[in-house]
């Protein structure tokens, strides 16, 4: 259910950046029916992210075909890059070339529809406007943040960064809805941009709603009509709990919910 | 020249979290003579850097038993612990066991006696504190700030953090000497509190040097009598020139250098 650099694996050799330094990005998405989701946007974001830290991004083709040869149904799909191998030493030498792993695995259940509890996490977000908004696999934030709790009715932790704004959750991305503006943090000292964000960022003006991307203080978002948590797993996600604040049903649900799932589909690769 | 788990291997699994997330410390030091430098600090601190993260640190013994079978002699040894394997995901399972990978590499050529040249890096570097001081695997700042520069006559990159106080350098820490007082930055925002610049801090008093961890400005760096870089590989080098402030010999240096040998002497594991 794994391909290294194009061949059956389980493993990555020890000189793999990846494994040395964290130097490399990913991406996990939904492949529902043989259909990978967003998939032009996935493979944008990878390519993005990879040229913010100067690594040659594997073609699209390339990576299409290592999805299909593990010939996921519906899968959770990953794909990694990595720097590519060198001996120890932070220095990269010339001839470095990119590791690529895709994996694939069953994908999550799908939250609950009324809604998910969520909390605040106690340790602040990073400062590092250099790696902002890259999925690159320096994520030991989002494992000691998620370490905060084990109550499995909590289905994820929301972090502030060292200013006091809210920034994101361990795994998801935040948006708040207030009248027909949606708020989302800026992203610009920390976090990830997801593509789950960016779909519903690109989305809300055909819903006659305007999009706002700001510093945002935790009271603004209990302040919010509507808060919702997103990833390329778990889709668009209403919050029904937050610190106390609970939210029912809002008008705007249905719509939203219809809209996203026709940009899913339009933007369905199929393999 | 790897043992993995106490057994010869090349590669990690790809459920490793090391290789995930970068999810794991680990340590570079000095092997002489089949002679391990600084040894009890070097554990102590991988043992600390393991708390920190809530990772079971291996027993010292079995470590040394992994390290005695690569038969160094002149050798850079390099541990690396992570959290164990777990499938996608940031949640850590109940069964998630330490994974520990020890290898030996060729010891890199002492620095020039003369000193060496060093830059400021135009990257400043992050603030995390639940993650400052730890030799954790997430080192994708020091990747990147390293990448800065080509020219091999620089021999490291320094870096401001985000309050513009100098933090540390890319592979090492930061000493600088004014009349009596040694001082150092304070790494409680980020960076590496690394074992040499522990052990020079121990040493200075024995000295007639006083010590002094606190945030520093370029400017006061650039005005200090003796500026020294370390790290366990290296040593102490002493820096020559930093954006056009030069450094010639000081009266001190014989003496410290002598007292850092005798240190690194007395605290060596014979293996």
């Amino acid at each position: 259910m794994r391909r290294v650099n194009g061949q059956p694996a389980d493993e990555i050799g020890l000189n793999d950046r990846g494994f040395q330094f964290g130097d490399g990005v990913f991406r996990t998405l939904r492949c529902e029916g043989g259909g990978l989701r967003l998939w032009a946007r996935q493979y944008a974001k990878l390519a993005r992210d990879c040229a913010a830290l100067g690594i040659v991004a594997p073609d699209e083709a390339t990576l299409l075909d290592d999805i299909a040869a593990l010939e996921p149904n519906d899968a959770a799909v990953k794909i990694v890059v990595t720097r590519g191998d060198s001996p120890r030493g932070y220095g990269v030498p010339a001839d470095c070339a990119p590791n690529r792993v895709v994996q694939v695995a069953p994908l999550p259940p799908r939250p609950p529809a009324e809604g998910v509890r969520v909390r605040w996490c106690e340790m602040r977000a990073g400062w590092q406007p250099r790696l902002a908004g890259i999925k690159h696999l320096n994520r030991l934030e989002n494992v000691l943040a998620r370490a905060e709790w084990q109550d499995a009715a909590l289905f994820e932790g929301l972090l502030l960064d060292r200013d006091g704004h809210v920034l994101e959750g361990t795994m998801s991305n935040v948006l708040a809805l207030s009248g027909r503006v949606l708020f989302t943090p800026r992203l610009d000292g920390g976090g990830v941009a997801g593509v789950m964000r960016e779909a519903m960022l690109d989305l809300a003006p055909q819903l006659g709603i305007a999009v706002r991307e700001t510093p945002m203080t935790p009271a603004a978002l209990l302040a919010a009509d509507r808060l919702w948590l997103c990833n390329s797993l778990i889709g668009l996600v209403a919050v029904r709990e937050l610190a106390g604040q609970h939210w029912g049903a809002h008008a705007l649900d249905a719509g939203v919910a219809a809209a996203l799932a026709q940009l899913e589909k339009d933007e369905t690769k199929w393999l």
